[in-house]
């Protein structure tokens, strides 16, 4: 029998688009069947949103609304083409700042797949904020576009530590971290030496690290090795998706995207607009994001039963929805709908499934901590030294390499030399160039012999350099406690 | 019996590190047991050379000989740490600009996967010089680190075009094209918009455009309904070494990197170095690459013999290295070595494989292109209207943000107005400020009503904030043919 819970909470519920509303509210009858007393707070967010003229796709009430309950549940949002810009999704998790999604990958009894008996329970947690996601792309020229990568200590540290409290609460005892670090070793590299050392903080879980394809590579090969995978966001997109592949699909993929302050809880599919209102989407997979979502909010024995009680409706096999039906050869004419699926669940409260294929969350440590090993402070900062090594200035030339290298040398003043020009990261001068030419040159300048470049000397010398070219990007140069801070280029 | 080709091909030979000696040979024996007479220029990189003190691993010597065969095969290189911070593997694309990167994947006889006759038969063109691997990589602070993702238009054309025309040369039906353009406008999107313009050409070949995580969740779920996949650098990455784990494994994993003059084949996998000089490697991947190498010097009927023979070998299970064994449960004691496998596949040629499980190459049609659809003269560029919109100013603080803003927006001048001010990508002045403060700011300086700046004004501009503000960055901000040509922040 469900008992109410003392507590009520109050939680955003954001309905989104297509079949948003249908899986939202399915997930909204068990918990309230579950006995789970929540104060829904309704909010918009998505297609209606940016069709009334809001870029942002998320309005100021929906903002204000889960600042307030600090808790969110979320159907998908569509971004109409031709209004905004930016993904409503990804302009929530800016804001909120939710800076580790989690997503989990188990197999689910009654979901025929592959990899099936294999015992995959492994959980990825993907950093949410920065790399590329920051969303700063810059035309160079009519034809080089280039976008940021931004990996920072700050954001590495916090991600990471979530991977690892989350083992710990867990009951988990390995954390993978995937990086490009071997191709990248500023960016990627950063995010791969924070993790090595705050490893050393969590004795009892082991830490590895494996580069990003061979991630890719080993998750078809033998997934059930891994058990926590932590990595950067775009890496931690595709994986992520990957890995639901494996155990039955989008419509079974579950995810928590969580901040210092606000947790948002959404299906990791879109909003399938052809199936909208049509009763027929299977709502397993934002069921499931529900379950993580009572768990935050300290329901976790009801977590537990509704989680229980969807398992034991997959496993009995009793109601399958249509995309559970295609994928087993089953009669999709025949199969069971989205309220279909949510009656069986609700009459499944209090059961649990025969097999338990998977392991059983442990309960939380009391122990679990978040906060920083290292000291942002002023002073901090202040402390490292700096020097000033020189400028890296990219420019736009129709120019052949040999009559740009000797003009860009000529202008480099006392103050600095011309190191080498590249193309696309490759050294073309000086010495032989080869491959094409898009145009787009990056100058490296240091500091000649003896001496000591000042800030004042940069934009001189940028200014001598803008007389003859076209610059479009410049980038300081500079050491930190004497390591320098940028590549080489290849083949200098 | 093997007809020695009239043909005397000249083909560098770099055996490499670790267990490159060993599968280089075997390649070599099958070769030249298959008729074909090559002379080989053997040439040194990788390891040993690092350690001479060469910081790009690959000597003048082999650049020579790669630039006077035009063709290399090639063993695993290792970057032994330490030496040189770049990959010699890169350092030999980037040299001889191999921009793409070719990786088919299809099933093997005799390798038993879970995907085992779903026919899996896919090729992944993947680009191979631009993307995150140009190296472009600066820290902006002590714990910033940012990396230049360059995409352009002329890279983006050449490999989609070679992937159009690689599906012509081998009678493919379709053309998937990978992307994140959804998040990435500027970049992706250009990839993007470059393959919906160049299908066009192919009116034969089916063209869809699928974003990248949904291809890695797709060819878990269902990977035989890929055919040609392009994709850009890193993205490729990622998927062809998944891809490989659905068939078997790097074990037989075959690549080619072809330019517009040079074109290297080696085997995915790396050194390793725990099994050198152990005659257990699996050759295989280095042979089917060597395979490659045969038909892209015109020696295809050579080619389809030691194929053939390939396919026959693992189809007979009579000869199992290691590496299978242990995949099949079989005795790894027992398994065949490195020459026993060689020895086996040369005395298959001349037989077939029983079981067609793949497509089989079609003869190259003799129409296939690779030239430019686009005019990159002078002229084209230079007709290109530009407007200066304004300036991009990063820069490191540990001012607040509501004092950072405003002594932003005082020194912005009559030409300029602050537009924002962006915290990895998001919004944060003027308005509320939310999340973690890495003490990195964009500056965005738009000009001012009425006002056009000129290149002038930047430097003034620049010059004012730097009287107050350390900068590491700075991004011209241009408008092309009246588009504006960069993105806004995230919640602006």
């Amino acid at each position: 029998m469900p008992t109410t819970s003392p507590v009520r909470h109050r939680v955003t519920v954001i309905p989104g688009d297509g079949v948003g509303p249908e899986i939202v509210h399915s997930a909204m009858r068990i918990i309230e069947a579950a006995g789970v007393a929540i104060a829904w707070e309704e909010a918009a967010a998505g297609a209606a949103v940016f069709r009334a003229g809001d870029t942002s796709g998320v309005p100021r009430e929906t903002r204000d609304s889960i600042e307030r309950t600090r808790v969110a549940l979320k159907g998908p949002l569509e971004t109409p083409v031709g209004f905004g810009e930016k993904s409503a999704n990804v302009t929530l998790r800016k804001l909120f700042e939710t800076y580790a999604n989690v997503r989990p990958a188990r197999e689910l009894p009654g979901v025929p797949t592959r990899y099936a008996g294999e015992g995959i329970d492994l959980v990825i947690v993907r950093e949410n904020i920065e790399d590329l996601y920051a969303g700063i792309e810059h035309l160079e020229t009519p034809d080089v576009a280039q976008g940021l990568k931004l990996i920072t200590r700050k954001g590495s540290e916090k991600i990471i530590r979530y991977a690892f409290e989350l083992a710990r609460r867990e009951g988990r005892s390995k954390v993978t971290a995937a990086t490009k670090a071997n191709i990248m070793k500023l960016t990627e590299g950063l995010f791969k030496r924070v993790f090595e050392e705050l490893a050393t903080e969590y004795p009892g879980i082991r830490a590895e690290h494996l580069i990003i394809d061979n991630v890719a590579h080993q998750l078809v090969k033998d997934p059930a090795q891994f058990d926590v995978i932590v990595t950067t966001n775009l890496n931690g997109d595709i994986i992520s998706d990957l890995a639901s592949g494996l155990v039955g699909g989008l419509g079974f993929a579950a995810s928590g995207n969580y901040g210092d302050d606000v947790a948002i809880f959404e299906a990791v599919h879109g909003s399938a607009p052809k199936y909208a209102g049509k009763d027929v989407i299977n709502p397993t997979a934002l069921i499931l994001s529900s379950v993580m979502l009572l768990r935050h909010i300290g329901e976790g024995a009801a977590a537990d039963r509704i989680e229980d009680a969807v398992l034991a409706t997959l496993e009995s096999g009793a109601a399958v929805t249509q995309d559970l039906a295609r994928q087993t050869g089953g009669d999709v004419e025949q199969a069971t709908s989205t309220s279909g699926f949510t009656d069986a669940v609700i009459g499944n409260l209090g059961r649990a499934p025969m097999a338990t294929l998977a392991r059983r969350a442990r309960t939380p440590d009391p122990t679990a901590s978040r906060l920083p090993r290292w000291d942002y402070s002023v002073g901090h900062y202040a402390a490292i030294s700096r020097a000033l090594v020189g400028l890296d200035i990219m420019l736009e030339s129709d120019l052949p390499i040999e009559e740009l290298g000797p003009s860009l040398a000529a202008v480099a003043g006392d103050t600095f030399r011309l190191e080498g020009v590249a193309s696309r990261g490759t050294h073309v001068y000086p010495g032989e160039a080869v491959g094409d030419s898009v145009r787009w040159y990056t100058a490296r300048y240091v500091a000649a012999e003896g001496r000591e470049p000042r800030g004042r000397d940069l934009l001189d010398l940028l200014g001598r350099v803008a007389e003859h070219h076209r610059w479009t990007h410049v980038e300081r140069l500079q050491s930190f406690d004497g390591e320098l801070g940028y590549t080489a280029s290849q083949g200098a």
